[in-house]
């Protein structure tokens, strides 16, 4: 799989899951915001992420979801799926629908809920390897749900036995970040990509050699990001340091939900889906139950901030 | 749906989940310990709970174990479900499954792998319940898996508005078991349970006015758990403390396997499997993939703390 | 010191350190409290723990402090002082002061700020003992301000060594406290002490075994911690339950200060001060700089909750 | 005092102690590497941070090293002192010791030990500056070692108040440098500086607009910190991340010290001392009590490295 293995890399923004009032997944607007995306040039597609809503959606949403993207894309960029649960067994089980519906690659943590040990989740991604023998995996290191970090030895010890394609690094310490490129490096592993999943301080992951991003704040600005892709490759760090910043200035909103009456889910994802449907693109901010929505003076905020960033429409 | 409610007291072991050469439930044996168990004199059998390994099985392998011990409880004992999965919405497909096989009540956890929120959580047990009006839900306190702890105020709320029958309190401190149980009384709500899940300090609890427990070691030593109970509800805590510090003994099985190349759940549930394969209750030690096993050593100190403990077979 | 150590057993309150409006030691009310304190019947005095504002006060305040209790106690009880700091060199100089002003016993923390280790933590317990030889030094196993949980095998360890005389517990887990009791009848130490730190789970320490307590609301009501160990020493565990359920509702004045807008030490402590101004033992509530004191509303609630307890004064 | 906050930037490396074999302050060894790391061209010293053992040193020993580094520095560069120590009262001690000695600023933390609170920590901060309103304070920002975050809109608040010069942020996520950073950019604070502590990341502190770094392992090889400090004002950031790159291969010297037998600590300010040992700057590596030495094995292991990396001597 070295063809789709050399093809994530860039910007790869995580979809999030747009819902009918009913909270079926609103395919339609999922559409949309695919082709969108694509207009705006990005280099890939990732759904049913942290940011897709991915642990609210049943086995058979996210196939729906799964369906709906990779018919859009098309071939024209990749698609790669998240299948994200406990352990092993239930992953599997996630891996087999992705695969059968034509997946480019595949996005799993580590085992969740359960007491785990590096051994053990090095078996663990052998285990999902088998299962998918010719569909890349890229570990997905994020501790703020997990609740355990992926030991860079271990990764690059299944990168060697050609378990896994790459990381996607959530885990918010680009010095880790940075140890795990030089790590890969040092081991001579060819096409193993390192993406971060940091909205914030995408220059500094590709000052350290990253291959991509996968920045949930995309699904609002992909333009930006495709530009701050474009600049960090050319080397134009200073200027892409100054649409960086520019860029979290927008990444603010996801501070405006009040963290007494809600979680930090609802906090981000909620003022994703508003910014979204500030812009026209979704119907509604709707997140899966049980959810707390913002309420009008959030909106209000939020509105503001996004109007500040005049975001550019692909 | 009190009937129910008020059965649910005293020892209510979780049942570990045996397993055959490739991976499937061993029903035999599943059957065999719920037998033995019931023989013991339990007053429940939990099934599907992080004992039964329930994170690492499948949908069709949960509802396998629901029916095989239902079926052979044959009412005699209620049997009670656990549905973890991470959130609302794909917990609501356990608790389906759960009612639709004649379980007499369930057991759910805050919603996981998300960033969540007293709200939200209050919120969650409101969708489950929704679900499944006619069956009883106890809210499953276990930070050690999903790190976040039930709020006793939102508890209470939930237990007024018949949200919750009870909690199942693996929390691992026994002054908020306490605190639980005191809020509940002042609360003046009736057929609420209050079940500790810690097999070490069942004397405290009950002193608290605990309801029950459900210890997994239970699944290796049910008689004792079964006299501790009748000692504790006698009034004989001074003979039950001894009790307790005898089963403590035993309990240092879960520290023999070693954490330089396992997690806890290997070291815990593999030392309870390792027990009763020794025992002769089940044909093997084997654990979900990707557990690491216990090695000879480590076996061999387990046999010996089990032959000193001189456990009563039922 | 075997004489001393088989003192420190019952109930020994952490004295509150009481302030002048310049936030210089009143010595006065210190004498008056200590005074209250044998009164009422408790069996010891340990000054400069968390609960005395030990991390506020300078070291010639520290001693102020140590000798207005030795001189206050007469003898009549232990007085125990702490010796709380960062590292061993800084440590021993609080325990040559200590010693000079002619306490009975030492209670010391593992390092803390530092990033440490249990081979650590077990040399700096011998290099504590080598700076006292002649005077019995208790650990403090206190995480939530260390951040570091002490280890039963390390405390056994340096139990036979005679380098520790005890362990004061204030971990929160009861399972640890009986587990650390267990271990101890176990090794066969003689004179080593075990005293929990919990205020609302006195009855499960002694069911364990447990010594004695250590209860920072032992300041508010004496006469009821005294009559709590009373009860428990007698064996009549169901009627010490009923009281320490009691003592319990008393305690929740800790949680009445708003979380919002100061620390939890601000809010237990300044319940504790507001209590003991209300019963007219303490002329103000005065924290040390920079804690937020209660407000209004919040001193009614806990004059409220004072006054329902009646709290008998000694 | 804007004259010495403006000088506050660039490399300012935390000056490691040496000790004696009787664990006294060898200040001919401290003078000598205050001499070589002024050479090597640094912008600063700073003495007494966690890379000094500021945690295991007395009060007089803590003055020492101080009149120690300010008599060799003569003026040619600030020193700025750590006065690190649990609370207010006890800083303010630290604090009088050190302005009397002609220190040019003061770095302090945030109240450990203590349970606190952000209103608490801006009450703390006013405190500390009540006592030296002249000189300049760093907050620094240390959760691994007190366990709390400095919050960024208390930060700014002090900022504005004149109670705080600039933070050292030794907090281990760029993306919170950053956030600080931009938002003294949005609130107009001049000569408010923000120094970074990763030795792994300087290249992305400054792509993000930092002012300096206060490296540990420039006490090793302050030359390439001077040099990698100048790429970046230069704006060479390929250049720059590739010496970081270099720099930190050396670092993993940390992480040869075996875990399972010492603290982090050990394994660190160990590794620093026996580079330095190996560099012939420091006559041992003798760490103070009770660190735990590393073994011949390690030591080798270290020296390998250190020899590979090609230290620059200034």
């Amino acid at each position: 799989m070295t063809a789709s293995t050399q093809l994530l890399r860039g910007v790869v923004p995580p979809l999030l899951t747009p819902f009918n009032e009913d909270y079926s997944v609103d395919t339609d607007t999922l559409k949309r915001q695919a082709e969108r995306l694509i207009k705006a040039g990005v280099h890939g597609l990732f759904v049913l992420g942290s940011s897709g809503e991915v642990a609210f959606l049943t086995r058979e949403q996210r196939k729906e979801v799964i369906a709906t993207v990779v018919e859009q894309a098309q071939g024209r960029v990749p698609v790669i799926a998240g299948v994200i649960d406990m352990t092993a067994p239930r992953v599997i089980e996630h891996i087999e629908d992705a695969v059968a519906l034509g997946v480019q690659g595949l996005v799993a943590t580590a085992p969740f809920y359960v007491r785990t040990h590096d051994v053990e989740i090095a078996e663990h991604f052998r285990l999902l390897h088998e299962a998918a023998p010719e569909t890349p995996i890229y570990a997905y290191n994020i501790p703020v749900s997990v609740h355990s970090v992926l030991d860079i030895a271990t990764l690059i010890s299944l990168a060697k036995e050609g378990v896994i394609a790459g990381v996607k690094d959530s885990g918010g310490n680009d010095g880790y970040t940075r140890a795990l490129i030089s790590a890969r490096n040092k081991a001579g592993v060819k096409d193993f990509v390192v993406l971060t999943g940091s909205e914030t301080t995408v220059d500094f992951a590709y000052l350290a050699g990253a291959d991509g991003v996968v920045p949930g704040l995309g699904n609002v600005d992909p333009v930006s990001y495709v530009k701050l892709h474009e600049l960090l490759v050319d080397g134009a760090y200073a200027e892409a340091a100054e649409l960086q910043s520019k860029i979290c200035d927008l990444f603010t909103i996801v501070g405006v939900g009040d963290g007494t009456r809600m979680g930090g889910s609802s906090q981000g994802l909620g003022s994703f889906k508003a910014a979204l449907h500030h812009l026209g693109v979704f119907p509604s901010g709707l997140m899966s139950r049980p959810h707390v929505a913002l309420n009008d003076e959030e909106l209000a905020k939020i509105h503001e901030i996004v109007d500040a960033a005049q975001v550019i429409e692909p």
